[in-house]
């Protein structure tokens, strides 16, 4: 395990007759990563695809060699930014795995770490081993995304049956997009992993075949994940306009209870606020009070009615 | 049958001609579990999904082994809870069949006592039927959860038809997540079981596969059934939210007719009560008893139309 | 054509040469079916298969013999009633067909006075094309359930056309949910159907070859049928939903226009009806007949508004 | 080219040895047409399936005749009524093509033209490049329909942009259920051409090949053809609901503006109408238009409100 | 690299052993096009195809010829125009490659710039090649109608956020409605580009293989393009109809707020403003004040509770 800061050491380093990695991070010297992969007859449309970072996931099988792209997710530092998504592309050849990177991405460490304890399968195994424990640690880093996503929806949901004006249907339609967003993404690696489970090129041994299946069904597991949380996400929004149109409907009959009663009431009242010569009732000895009985009855009446249809 | 509290015993108690089903009930035990899985040479792999409880359902064949994941779904004690989900992992070798389970279920006590008793099917045939038989438990004990929700639903159901204001949004998008998430756990088992069916491993005989066939059609019934309740979910959904819709409309017909009828009445009151010098109406003989005329012909005329309009 | 009202007499009548067709009307009786099927060697699990009514339809190849489980239909006698559903099952062996049904139905009538008749094609064929035979007159009857569904929709349909508010949404959804559940029931058939047209048992000569590629085409359109039938009653709903949408809309603006119109008005009167010491207007000769010419103007100018606006 | 009105005379014509299409026309007769088809030895079911206006369209392969079953789709004359729909029924053996339909249809003329003119490749190909030739016809008459609707639709598209008020809902849900009729008539299509395509008959010469393979590329463009059309009700249809609700935005807005600025004046107007005999205010000197002062700036202020709410 | 006006010189020019690229632009000249194309012995359906503009994408292997039709898409010049989109018909025979487009589309040009220089790998391929380079040029272009449409969707995403007033439905149907029409465009040409991938002609040699699977990797990138902006539309037509229907709520509950308030309020002063002979409260010394203050204990105690109820 040796670091080299220019290519030339670095193919120095490389003629040996072990498997060897070569990891190269950054991709912004696009003259000495083609001088690398000219080095190894990379075809150029690899070397193209390797400097596209948004080139989608696929496993492309050449004679001699295995290219396989996938994305490296990262759930976002702060709750105002989104994924950080970043391709890993990796090349298996004859013992040789080559990495490209933008990123130092410190989800290898552990991988390096073994490698460097000389200890374990690892070591031993050759580089198609490799590519799976690379593979794996993307894999299984996608988990550290959905779970994040997974309680941003479970605390959205808690607000949403607290108090339903708290939340900003933007956040709901926010989120959703978002999981979209990784569904899609993370969607095509389902093939990728596929094809490299089921390739039949020379460079993947008998022995790492367990090992991609089992890669297989953690792809599967984190697609099924994402599958999940859209179908939670929609859920949360059927809830929340349903619940709008509950509130509606509940603020519509306060409306229509007051209407209902004051209406007739200040009609009566207007009534005996006018003017004509002759309206016997004005002189009445208990017309007042018999008046406000009726209020009150009708009052009582409506609010007896409105608990019946359940209004109130 | 007998029981081993240790895994010495246990291998000592297996080292026998006959088929033998190992039963490990308890998984927190990671080290014993890992010896006695080494003994039998497991790919750690799958010694690693068998300790995982939230592996998803799969079947792995191996050259001299067959690994079937399955999940075991009970139905909540009390409403509050969520079904309690749990995974048997099965082995079946030569002759040999382990199964791991967390808790000590009930569901297997039938098949063990057939096996005690010494009569039947099961005792004769190798462990490929008694895997059979494990399973065909499994699926059947599907239905207790599925049932309790149908009753769930079919009891929503008749709620929001007598009465759509006792029902809160809340209960049917909950019933409807919780289907959801049954359906998607029970979803990889009609794969599994379908591959266990059509499996051409030497360890599944010839006299299981009818069995095999027939637990197909349990498991296509049970995810037909998942599917059935969902629509069913989505059908209260809908009817739910079209009631509260007609609700509503309801309500508006109500607070209409009021104003409609009495802002009317209010301002021609309102008229008569105005002050000005010159109202040659309020002196009027019969001008008080005209306007109350006035007053019922427009209330009346009112409510014959809005009854025409069926608003009333 | 003779009637066995034991199994012991059944079994006889059997042990001819001939095509058999033995039929079992009721399956109370467990005992005697699982002697007559024992005598037949038919596997225990296809014993258990006849006799849960609420089994899926499904077909199944053995060795010697061929098993069909379909779906027989009744449309309700009434309205308010379900469907009556009851399973067929055939099982097809050298020179034998033994049905199994519930109740005796009057669907099979036909094809048993064309048998007693002894003339045409089915005296003649074997026992494969009685089956077909059989499953076509099952295929038949379906349509009867589809004309009553496609006759209650339509009617459905010029009610919601003619006067929305006659019209329950349960009787919408209610009806959608019942064509839902006749889909997902007749769906497994294709299936069915599809497993038997291609069927290279030798029990299934080549003569009834085409007659089952009818009745796969048969079924098809029965299929096709109730997915129109779905269509149409998505549409009902959809439709249902719009009118009433349409109709709050126009209650608003009833609403609106008389609250737009009077409320006004009814300041105006009122401002009119105040009691202070100094209000000029109130001893201006015309300003009682003037302040009805604003009345009027006002009046007239919201309703020009309102027309324009295409409110009224 | 002759026509010969009596079965005999055509079986009489037919008896020769060059290609001969044999066009029956109106299908009332069917003791005639089943002495012509039993003359050709055509399977029973397939002469039921030639009567059955209502059969899908389909093909089949028998060892020396090819049967295809085509809709034949006609625009409506007037708007009111609804496609005219009717089946092709076309047998293909060796030298002889019959077609049956039940109506003289005139799509077939410009064949017919081009048969009776004697040049061309149509007279020196055999039967299976006629019967192309009537499919093509058949196909490239479907477009007539779907152009009509795509104007009905662009039309309801323009009428809904200028006034929503003007267009019934009835008119897209019929338009839209009209469309999705067509989509579930023509699928099928697809399928027959595929198989025409594909097929490996000895009746389907080598020529024919390039002509069927378009045939299928028409056929998928019509199919595509009724999907987008059915997308674009469907977007109509969810423009129309956002315009309608919308509207009652709008609506309420208006109402909201109405009765927010004259129920709190009118409350005034109504406090110095009371006729409490210690009322200071009343006997102010400009208590009268500092009144009227408040009322403006509370209307003034009300709108400004308003306005910045974007609510006028 | 030379240019021919006409039909004969084209075809002198043509005569040569090297592999030829004859560009065609202009398909209004209908005669000499057949002229030219039945030169090369070209299928007559073909001849009619390069015609038809309106054509799907489509790949046909003849045994010595390769037909690719796809469409070249350009985004419209100003924000009122649709798409302009225009069909590439390219047929690739023994050392030559034939080009049909309508107009003298640019997008072209870096490939001819490539050709004339006389450098690179272009110059040295075969047709095979430079077919790619044409198709690969057609799908780069696709991007930029992509990119128009991507910010577009977000440009309206950031004034719907902003204002929800100032956004107009018709405005989010529209882009919706454009997205699916290129979807559906689009969509055809993922099999196109598949059928070359795999495609065994001996025209397509080994050289271009991996670039034929390039230009598959960036047609799936562009449906899948396609599809993002599809799901991102429909987000942004879900969240404005969320955001109508919060807003109707919010008017709703100012008006409920204002007329609860008031009319109780109102109707108290309608009861002071009564006539009756005999009125006790009128004659209180403190009645009007201790009204007063009624009147603002209801008002504030009101702003209280719909504070409470988070209606304000």
């Amino acid at each position: 395990v040796k670091e080299a800061s220019s290519i030339e050491e670095c193919l120095q380093l490389e003629d040996r007759e072990n498997p060897t990695w070569v990891r190269v991070i950054g991709l912004h010297d696009v003259e000495k990563l083609s001088r690398l992969m000219d080095e190894h007859e990379i075809h150029p449309l690899i070397q193209e695809d390797v400097l596209n970072q948004r080139h989608r996931p696929k496993v492309e099988t050449w004679e001699d060699s295995i290219v396989v792209i996938q994305k490296l997710i990262d759930p976002p530092v702060s709750k105002e930014q989104p994924f950080h998504v970043e391709n890993i592309t990796c090349l298996l050849m004859e013992d040789l795995l080559i990495t490209f990177q933008e990123t130092d991405h410190q989800i290898f460490n552990p991988v390096l770490k073994r490698l460097k304890s000389g200890k374990g399968r690892i070591r031993k195994s050759g580089c198609d081993y490799l590519l799976w424990a690379l593979l794996d640690a993307v894999t299984d880093h996608y988990f550290l995304a959905l779970d994040q996503l997974e309680e941003d929806v479970s605390r959205l949901d808690e607000r949403l049956q607290a108090d339903i004006t708290a939340v900003n249907p933007q956040e709901i339609y926010g989120i959703k997009r978002e999981i979209t967003l990784l569904n899609r993404m993370l969607r095509p690696s389902r093939e990728v992993v596929a094809k490299l489970d089921k390739s039949e090129s020379k460079l993947m041994t008998e022995t790492v075949t367990p090992f991609m299946r089992d890669l297989y069904d953690h792809t599967i597991h984190v697609i099924e994940t994402t599958e999940h949380l859209r179908d939670l996400s929609s859920s949360l929004r059927d809830f929340y306009l349903s619940s709008v149109s509950n509130r509606m409907n509940e603020i519509m009959k306060v409306l229509t209870c007051f209407a209902t009663i004051f209406l007739p009431l200040s009609f009566l009242a207007g009534v005996y606020g006018m003017n004509f010569d002759d309206m016997p009732e004005l002189h009445w000895k208990w017309a007042y009070p018999m008046l406000w009985g009726a209020f009150l009855t009708t009052f009582l009446g409506m609010l007896w009615y409105f608990r019946r249809k359940k209004w109130i």
